[in-house]
């Protein structure tokens, strides 16, 4: 950890001090755990009152508001925090290592520069892995497979044969990228496997949750494109493209040979239907089930889901589906009533 | 295995006798499967009649009901048969192994008496093992981090840089403690990840299923409270406090930053929103998605849940839309038709 | 790669040619990727325009289309052109390794004849591995498991112990096999274990996703049986039984004591409670919630499923509720006013 001052700050993520810019700043905290000495933010307007009696030194806001605390006012404050939050901790410091005696490489393997290899570690015949990539222990890495530069792999990834991950990628433990997609021929009741010639393609700055699957095309390649997020359990089908920048929370599932535009949302456990044209910048609410098609901008919810605001409003009044079948039963009866003239 | 009377084993439960007493018996079986020697059990009445044609020589039952077998009667029947089972078979017998010169142990850390480590273990800098730990082959445990005693991670467990795991606790296999939460700051259209400060706490007599993964917190810790129990790819959001004693059952998943109180239980699937208060001993049922806090005791269904007595007799009537939306319709034209005097 | 002529290929699929039989065909490919010398498949009629526009040198088929590419017609395209791929691109080829002095294998573990164990592979006591298996690094095969021939099982695959494996069984990496189920007594608000002396039994020609997790039994065995297909992250719950030759696709979820028939197809995220029969050849759509028995041939929706035809009709329809429920209510007026003379 370092130590800055808060007008040090405030220069660094390009805001402005309301209150002592000479504040002593070493660490962030939530508004309700901070304590002297340390910074904390507010994102949403729903948390004011924490504002009002955080304990913290300094909070990065959008606009000045009533605190007992400092403010340090930016434009986009959780993104100002964020950067502190990097100044001031860091990102995870892994160990330097070097190449471990105990792990297992295959000698037509080519390794960049400064790499860091734990122990147990397999890496096959012909992969290419880049620079200053960290190998935790337990990771596998299949024949032909590439790896790009600064690439953190955490316990027990597994990439499949020929599968390819950029730069900058980081993958949880327990995460699968390349095993063959659920492809199977039925004849005569019984499944035949269809050999998965397609790979996974995972792009730069693209980081995956822990015990995430990504399954390889079956003939073309599965692809998580540059710089989208994917949560904890998220599985992605063969032949699946997900667009550039999306983000995808935990336990999303999406079928096979569907694509996603860029910048798509898929709140925790979407299931997203094979075969769909997804487009740029849709947004997905929590447990949709998303059958069709989406155009550019959508926000959908329900299963099956269609434009959010209307389906958050129709399934509020799942609810008083009871009074209403009754009601349309009821109202029948008296309509005869009056038709028959009672 | 051991053999017992059945009147030891009514005695070592707190129950009585319907029947011979000096039945031995040696093992457990479902009232279907059980055969001489066998004891079985009847917690729900569903089975009854399972009861009145079981080859078991004795049932645990609540109450004196018709049946073959001998009887043992205790107030708590499921409670006094797994008392039972675990005297009869015990518990796991793991592998006395000691500590295996093919697992890496960093210098520093401090292990326990009477501990196992098996082959392809790493164990990093600093880290604290209780007393009489099992460590399956390939796990892992971070830089930092704490074991209490007593407790079992099955093979390729993860346990991230300064987590904290109690006692007792079991952790199945290709489980993960304290990957990074899916926290990003999108700036311009690019997530930006924030570093997670927080740890990921687990605390005493808690079991994970296998494949769960339980994320750290971003700035506060992410905690699985004491006696909770939860089941296979069950994920935990970065900041959530899952309370003592709840069960979430395999494939839940808890967004961030939520609170739940003590004795909870989440049927499969289930999702729940992030920053929400769930009260204490709250149910779930099975897919619900829970969007908003729910006070003690509530017990809910449906996405987005509600009061579950209503919500299954709502969902119940989903299939009644058809003819109650085109039935709304007719009414109208009959009421207008009404209206102006036909 | 092999290469083969359009007729040669025929026959192997007992199709028939319609243009050039001796077109040189040397991979596979879709219908919008296919190049010179690959083979492509139309098996849906959705995709007739790409027929119309394909590169490819020669397309399977049901039937004489229109076509730029010389057509393999057969009775199922698909089954044919899967059979072609094996013949074109094999299986995926594993690396002849032998028993890597790097595996952990138990004096008393049975090793079938040509078996191909990597390093920091674990075989325990009492194991019975068949013959021509495929261990990949860090795959765990606890005490006195069976493990039939022709299986791999890659990267961290965990076999738990007593389990079985049948013949020609995948599994892919971080998958979990006979963990403890889901079983707890509850007693003064504490719930105890019960222990798992049932096991997990995979049959004959079983195929197991990424991070799947089945359950062994508490007291009887939990069963995947023949020809099934399970996608990855599924769990199945302890005692279930999963017929033969089922679909699961990936995050499908069942609970335990749950017996399915054979040729049943649960798509994503399908969730179904515990103790229920579901029948032979039941289909279950995408997120359904599956809570009641189920007759053979069944297809359902919905949570509750129910009939799916009915289902996704009604479903449907959720998006006119609030002018039904709105509805309902002036018309309850409009008839008041009717009845009272206005």
């Amino acid at each position: 950890m370092k130590t800055k001052t808060l007008a040090e700050l405030a220069e660094y993520v390009g805001g402005r001090v309301v209150g002592n810019p000479n504040l002593k700043i070493s660490s962030a905290a939530t508004l309700e755990g901070a304590e002297n000495g340390e910074i904390s933010f507010l994102a949403n307007r729903k948390y004011l009152k924490l504002l009002r009696t955080t304990k913290a030194a300094a909070v990065v806001v959008q606009e000045e508001l009533e605190s007992p605390a400092a403010l340090l006012v930016a434009d986009d404050p959780y993104y100002a925090f964020t950067q502190i939050v990097v100044l001031l901790h860091g990102h995870r410091k892994h160990k330097k290592f070097g190449i471990s005696a105990k792990a297992s490489i295959a000698e037509s393997a080519a390794l960049g520069k400064d790499v860091h290899i734990h122990d147990f570690v397999t890496i096959n015949e012909n992969v290419r892995l880049g620079d200053r990539c960290i190998l935790y222990p337990g990771v596998f890495i299949g024949p032909d497979a590439e790896v790009g530069d600064d690439c953190v792999l955490y316990p027990n990834v597994v990439i499949y044969d020929r599968c390819k991950v950029g730069n900058r990628v980081i993958i949880h433990a327990n995460a699968t990228v390349g095993e063959d997609g659920f492809g199977f021929a039925t004849h005569d009741g019984v499944h035949h496997k269809i050999p998965h010639i397609g790979r996974a393609i995972i792009e730069d700055d693209v980081e995956l949750g822990a015990a995430c699957a990504i399954e390889r095309g079956t003939l073309d390649d599965t692809v998580v494109s540059k710089g989208s997020k994917l949560g904890d359990a998220v599985v992605i089908g063969h032949g699946t493209r997900v667009g550039p920048h999306c983000l995808l929370v935990p336990q999303v599932g999406v079928a096979g040979s569907t694509t996603l535009g860029h910048h798509c949302v898929a709140a925790g456990q979407v299931g997203i239907s094979g075969h769909l044209h997804i487009g740029n910048r849709v947004t997905m609410a929590a447990q949709s089930g998303v059958a069709n098609n989406l155009a550019d901008g959508a926000v959908v919810f329900g299963s099956p889901a269609f434009d959010a605001n209307k389906a958050k409003r129709a399934y509020s009044l799942i609810k008083y589906l009871p009074e209403t079948v009754k009601g349309v039963r009821k109202l029948a009866k008296r309509v005869s009533a009056l038709e028959n003239g009672r």
